[in-house]
């Protein structure tokens, strides 16, 4: 057995996980983010001693703790290197963890873990090598080579989101224009609709659903909106749909995994955006003649990132 | 004792190379690429026996025999799938080579050889994971993961030439726009030098160079003319570096590896071109504070092609 916590904004989540990567009990807690490292990291512990008691689990079962954290990770000492949202820079987690709960403790990026357990339980099941993209807010990433987690030998790998694709209208977060994540996230999509809505003389149904107001505009709105065929939707989705085709088609042209696994909130528009980044990657992959690797859609939604965390666990132990 | 084939467009070149990847015997032939596949094979099989017969190397010495093609080769069947060059489509390639000469031979890219020249016996060695970079009249890649050759599960990874990197006032011969190759090659550096030429009303001592013929112009003029401070030439240096960066970069934002290192006949320009390149790179990395793998130049130049394809079959023997 392993325990996996998925450290997020909002909430911490605890859960514990057999070694085929089944989610057996789970309990979570607000993360309060405004409060110091030291006490969301004190809560943390508590919530997986809570969860250990609560489950009918013997503590002497689990053999390691895993931990996904919404930000970068440096799995060789430990610590958090930054975690932007919960404004944590250099904190350690691994040790304290570790001193307080007796259990081997494992921490890495949770997009990086999410990928895990798709590898582990879901869509890359079986499979030698897979990319999971996570299709949110953000853009994020994770690889498996050989069976094996590959973030790189800094560390700063599978950070996907920020790959160059293009040119864009706009600058990223991260100050330099054309990352992936400007044209292939949530945020990417509503922008650039609100921009047509803005720019282009069309009518478009969106405008009864947002009741007038633009900052009720979501990916959700816009993708059904597709789907019923509007166009200023279908020209939000189909650019939404052809940048991402290219990230995926730049990941193949260097290391040409075996799957795509797509996960995120964007991939809830199931097969509509599946079938439509199918034909645009088979459209322009290079090798015109040559197959390239499937693209599904995640399998394990909430839970992955308890579940991956878990399993993280379950990797290093096996070491 | 290995043998090393480099099969290019020119010139067939045979060598034997010892473990360590030290080459200690070559010759060579001219392709005559207007020969059918048959006959190219049966000279290169000639040619191997008399390079055996040539050396003081015992023939039963000869561990292996790796052959690198400057096209796709598929390296489960020993078939060439594809050498553009010389209008080669579907060409078994191991297997008449072995029938005819009782060794084990192996196949595979030349770029991904001579990435794994670096690897055995050059700029990449005693690394884990690097990626060479070929820069001349196109640009080709050779990946490194875990001391392990990585071309992918279809065998299409480390085209890093056609990964996307930005958008561009041409198309690339494979159809598609903003491939790196257009930014980051030879060909690219003259067109775009060509473009200022024309386009810019400045003085530039490039034409000196040139006789007045455009056509004269070539990828070490430029570099010369930009050593001496020419205008337009760093005009054209620049935005290949800022690009090659670009390409750089994505790479990193996918597999990280602990090395990048440049080979080719652009690298040619040396440290004035990686200085540049080396600044781009850490101005607009994504991870301001954390380091990226280091960017050298290759070391083994004309001899990298005959001394991977023999270390390819070092690693395929020691499996």
């Amino acid at each position: 057995m392993f325990v996996g916590v998925d450290l997020g904004g909002t909430n911490i989540a605890v859960g514990i996980v057999d070694e085929l990567g089944e989610l057996k009990f789970q309990n979570s807690r607000p993360t309060r983010r405004e409060r110091k490292p030291d006490e969301i990291i004190e809560d943390i512990i508590d919530l997986i001693n809570e969860v250990i008691n609560d489950s009918e689990i013997e503590r002497q079962e689990i053999k390691a703790i895993g931990i996904g954290i919404p930000g970068l990770a440096d799995p060789k000492t430990g610590n958090v290197i930054e975690i932007i949202n919960l404004n944590w820079k250099k904190i350690p987690l691994k040790d304290p963890m570790e001193k307080a709960l007796g259990i081997p403790v494992f921490i890495d990026n949770d997009a990086t873990l999410a990928g895990l357990a798709e590898y582990e339980a879901g869509a890359m099941k079986g499979k030698k090598s897979g990319v999971f993209m996570t299709l949110g807010t953000g853009v994020g990433g994770g690889i498996i080579i050989d069976g094996k987690i590959h973030t790189g030998y800094n560390g700063i790998g599978s950070e996907i989101g920020h790959m160059i694709v293009g040119e864009n209208y706009y600058d990223c977060n991260c100050g330099r224009n054309g990352c992936l994540e400007t044209f292939a996230s949530s945020t990417a999509l509503i922008n650039y609709t609100k921009k047509l809505i803005n720019e282009e003389n069309i009518e478009t149904i969106i405008n009864e659903k947002i009741d007038g107001d633009i900052n009720n505009l979501n990916g959700k709105i816009i993708f059904h909106a597709a789907v019923r065929g509007d166009e200023i939707a279908n020209k939000a989705v189909d650019r939404f749909a052809k940048y991402l085709s290219t990230g995926i088609i730049n990941i193949i042209s260097v290391i040409d995994p075996e799957i795509f696994v797509l996960g995120g909130g964007i991939s809830k528009a199931g097969t509509f955006l599946l079938d439509k980044i199918r034909a645009e990657v088979l459209k322009s992959k290079y090798f015109k003649t040559l197959p390239v690797g499937d693209i599904v859609l995640a399998e394990l939604s909430n839970d992955a990132g308890i579940i991956g965390a878990a399993m993280l666990g379950k990797h290093n132990i096996a070491k």
